[in-house]
This record gives C-alpha cells, sequence and structure tokens, in this order.
C-alpha cells in the first residue's frame, strides 16, 4: 500500500468527529429506475445535507482538525460553488471565522447562500488568477488557513464519511460511483470502500467535456481540460496531487458521459424520484445508463452529491 | 354526530387495507423553514407516494371495496391528473382493468403517466360535458364502476390514511393543513385527526381564483368556480355532497391564497429542502407564510400533496 493513503484509523476518527455536525442521508431508492436499468440502485443522497452537498462533510472535518491558534485565526477558501457555503457554514458551527472569496459574476444565488451561513465574502475578479491572490492575500493579512476543497487530506477523509454510512446502512453494494471534478468525494468514497466494505468497486463518472481525472488515470499523471463547458458546474475542476494517489490506487475505473446523457439523467432523476440533484449529481446515473450491460443485476450504490441548482435556469426548459 | 360521517372503524379498517399497496412515505423538516415561520414544520411527502401523489390510496381503497363481479369489469375514471395515474397504477396492483377518459390537449406527460402503469386511455373533447359522456358510454359498454376522484366515500377514508401515518408518526402535531380542491384529502385528514387525534386542528389551504370550498363553508352550500385560473391544476375543481358534510363538521378554517403567494412557497420547498412538489402541494405553506402571527410556535404538519409537474414549463422560469 502507498505510504500517502490515510489509515483506517484516520478514517475512524473522521467519522467519529464528523457525524454530530452533518445529517445521516436518507437513502432512496425508485422502482422505476431500477426497471429501467435492470438493477438495484441505492442514492445516498448528499443534495438533503446541510448547505446541499456532501462538501459539509470535509469543511467541517479540515475545521475541526485546525490548532486552536489556527482556529482563532479562521479559515479561507475561493469557490463559486458548494464549497463556500460548505466553509461558511462548517465555521459558523465550529465558531470559527470564514473568509470567501468569490468571483464578481458568480451566481446571485450562491452569494445568498455564503451570506446567510455567515461567510465574509471578497469580491475577485472572474478568473482563477485573481482568485487565488485575493485568497492569498487574505491569508497573509489575517493568518486564515487556506482550505482546499478536493486536495486537502482532511476534507477528502471528512468526504469518504457519506460512503461510511452508505455502507453501514446499505451493506450488499457491489459497487458505488461518485462523480469526480476535484477528485475530493471520489478518493474518499475509495478509502471508505478499502477499508470498510472491500469487495464494493468504486467508479467515478465524469463529463467527458472535461474528462481530465479519466485522462490522468491512463497516462499516470494530472492532466488538465482546456476548458470547462459543461453543465455539471461542480465539475469543472482537475485532480490534485494529494487525492490524485489515492484515486490511482483504489478506484477501478472512469466512465465519461455526454452533456445530453447527464441532462437525461438528471430529468430522470426530478421526474421519478421527486428530488432535486444538480447537474452534478447526475453524471453517475448518466454513466450506468450508458454502460447498462456492465452494470446489469448489480446493487449498485450512487452518492448524490448535492442539490444547489438554479431552478430559474434549468435545462429541461427548451424541451 | 351527523350520521354521513364514516366511524373509526370504518377509518381502521381502510388503514389496515391500503398499507400495503402503498409507500409509508416519510415525514421532512427543514431547519431554515422553521426559522423562516418561528415553528416548528413537518412535512408529510406524498409526493414520494407511488404514482407521485396521496391519490393512490384513494384509489386502492375504493377499487378494493368493489365486489369480486364489479372487479371483474373494470373501474373507469375521467381525469387529466393525477387521479388517473392513480387509478391506473393502483388498478395494475390489484389485477382490475381501467379505463381512463382524458382530454385530447392533456399533458404528454400525464398521458405517458397512464400508459406506463397500464391505464387504457380513451380521449375526449378537452371540456367536462364530454369527458362524463366517454365515461358514461364506457361504464354502459363494458359494466365497469365509475370511480370520482374525491366525491366517494372509499376514496376519502383512503386519503385519510395519510393523516393516519403522520399522527402516529409524529404526535406532537398542534394542526395539519392540506390542499383543498375537490375535497377528498382534506375530508380524509379530517377524519383521521377527529378519530385518532382529536385535539390537532384541521386547516385547508386554497387558491383564492378558485375558493370555492372557501365560499361553500361561508354560506353553507356548495359553490362553484367561475374560472380554472390557477397554477394549482391540482385544485381546480369544487366539493361535492359527500366530503362536504365531512368539512363543514370536522374542518376548522380554510385559508385562501394569491398565485404569487403559491409560486413563493413552492419556490421555498424547491430551493430549501430540495424535492419537487407540485403548485398545489406548497398552498399550505403559502397559507401559514400569510398568517405567520396565528400559526407561530405551533407545531404544524402540511400533507405535501404531490410531486407531478411538468419540469420543462416551471413558473420560476422568469425570475
Amino acid at each position: 500500500m502507498n505510504n500517502s493513503i490515510p489509515t483506517k484509523k484516520d478514517l475512524e476518527g473522521t467519522h467519529k468527529r464528523v457525524q454530530p455536525f452533518v445529517h445521516r442521508t436518507p437513502i432512496l431508492t425508485s422502482r422505476l429506475i431500477n426497471e429501467l436499468v435492470g438493477s438495484l440502485l441505492f442514492f445516498k443522497c448528499e443534495n438533503f445535507q446541510k448547505a446541499g452537498a456532501f462538501k459539509m462533510r470535509g469543511a467541517i472535518n479540515a475545521i475541526q482538525q485546525l490548532t486552536a491558534d489556527q482556529k482563532s485565526n479562521g479559515v479561507v477558501t475561493h469557490s463559486s460553488g458548494n464549497f463556500a457555503q460548505a466553509v461558511s457554514l462548517a465555521a459558523k458551527q465550529l465558531g470559527v471565522k470564514a473568509y470567501i472569496v468569490m468571483p464578481s459574476n458568480a451566481p446571485k444565488v450562491k452569494i445568498e447562500g455564503v451570506k446567510t451561513y455567515g461567510g465574509e465574502i471578497t469580491f475577485s475578479e472572474p478568473n482563477l488568477a485573481s482568485r487565488e491572490r485575493e485568497a492569498n492575500r487574505i491569508q497573509k493579512e489575517t493568518g486564515a488557513t487556506f482550505l482546499h476543497p478536493s486536495n486537502n487530506l482532511d476534507v477528502i477523509l471528512g468526504q469518504g464519511t457519506s460512503a461510511i454510512e452508505f455502507i453501514e446502512d446499505q451493506s450488499n453494494l457491489d459497487v458505488i460511483l461518485t462523480p469526480v471534478g476535484g477528485g475530493g468525494l471520489l478518493a474518499g468514497t475509495a478509502l471508505a470502500c478499502h477499508y470498510y466494505h472491500s469487495t464494493c468497486k468504486v467508479i467515478g463518472g465524469e463529463p467527458l467535456q472535461v474528462n481530465d481525472a479519466f485522462r490522468s488515470l491512463k497516462s499516470g499523471k494530472i492532466e488538465y481540460n482546456e476548458h470547462s463547458n459543461t453543465i455539471a458546474d461542480g465539475l469543472r475542476t482537475h485532480l490534485g496531487d494529494i487525492n490524485f494517489p489515492i484515486i490511482t490506487e483504489l478506484v477501478d475505473e472512469i466512465i465519461c458521459v455526454s452533456e445530453e446523457e447527464i441532462i437525461t439523467a438528471m430529468k430522470i432523476i426530478w421526474e421519478r424520484m421527486k428530488i432535486i440533484v444538480e447537474p452534478s449529481s447526475a453524471v453517475p446515473l448518466a454513466a450506468i445508463l450508458k454502460e447498462k450491460k456492465y452494470f446489469k443485476g448489480k446493487n449498485i450504490g450512487v452518492i448524490l452529491s448535492g442539490g444547489n441548482v438554479d431552478i430559474s435556469k434549468l435545462p429541461f426548459n427548451k424541451d
């Protein structure tokens, strides 16, 4: 075993720490989706998680692991998405100050979310360089600790607690699928399966448009995307040097899906399960529908990663 | 007690009969909505019910109560909405043939729903007279039994089973709210509260645009609507002579809400709870938000009646 990979004890400690601060999200099933796939599917609903996504788990754990000194100086992150809201709420719950750098063009609904949870927003220009520059400045000025949304071991361990609950509540899973963007959820899930249910495969679903993780597993080094043209706004990022070795060692496969396949899968979840998931969450079901033959007859776990979507701008409108 | 009102035994028998054929739907809560209202709200999720709405309960019970002879001739109803799908699925589960009269302009998604569940569709002209004519013809030709979606005692008793479960699972409710359209759910809920938790008030939420039930309670006779211009497509109908006496005797109040208030409440449920409910389901929350002062500090039960909504035509798009 690669020695950059955390131990079962690390994961157990994380689970114990995180549990009081997050919802134990329900597992839902749908007879119609089972019939459609020819398998039994179990959906772990992180869209019902606090702040609307699994990101709450990693944020809680990462802040808890700081020293008292670090906590007193606060945390800083840059994100236009779910991690910004998660860090804001997690920090509030733990009595820590949160500085959030958001691009000036971030959706109003996300800005409002961060404000609701008490995060202090600094706006940057809408590009990565400016976001990083602002975050650096805040770090220097305040002594706040920078939290990376996916390439941080404590964040990865926190994200793994969803799969621990999943395995505890549904012991017969042959495979668990998650979406893959920055790689935190996929790496955490792979760790949980490795230590808690080692016969369970772990598969990532990735948009073909930003299939850096798929290419990284092929080439053996971290690959990047030339653009971020996917509806799955949570998956536009690339892997990092902390989660990549875990994914390389413990993930079985990554399946790529088209934008149309993502929208179709999202529509099925909305219409059949009557729950709201964001496009990123639909990527694993899209992968299952694409590779039905492979998944036939299996007990399939799917982590529905989040439900933060702007309901005034949905991809179904042009039907 | 008015002797047209069923007994507790009737309700108990219904509950026993219906249970094996329906989902015991979950009760969800939302911290943010509690804060918004200043009360504890409990949402009984009939949007997760089979066929996507509480209507399944009444359909199952009504078909079960037919004689063997009646069952062999099938059932017929006319509906463009949830009752059509519910009767189709209930009949299929009970091995009974279902004839469904739908207006020729019914939404494709509803037609597909009925087909999926095996109902035999006959299209009528898009008006009530033509729908009734077609249903009569089918009754005569096949001997099928006509099932009214709300003004049928077995249907009303079936709808009451949602509130029985609600009271069993959440024993501290001060009040339960349901939407009111044809009156089946409201009457059934009032019966359940009367016999299972008599200190719990029952309140109906109704669109101001089609407030026939509100006016009926005032005038003491069944009133009708001059038009059906409400987004709450499940609530466009009026009360009937079987449910009206029950509602008169056992319902405390009906609160009317505007179209804007319905859309606002629906958006809150979608965004905060991450679940899909149809506009009719949002009417009770709209009523609570309108009369916050009255509801302050109470333990409030809300029956979310259904989740069958055309996601390509949502009222949020013009935000």
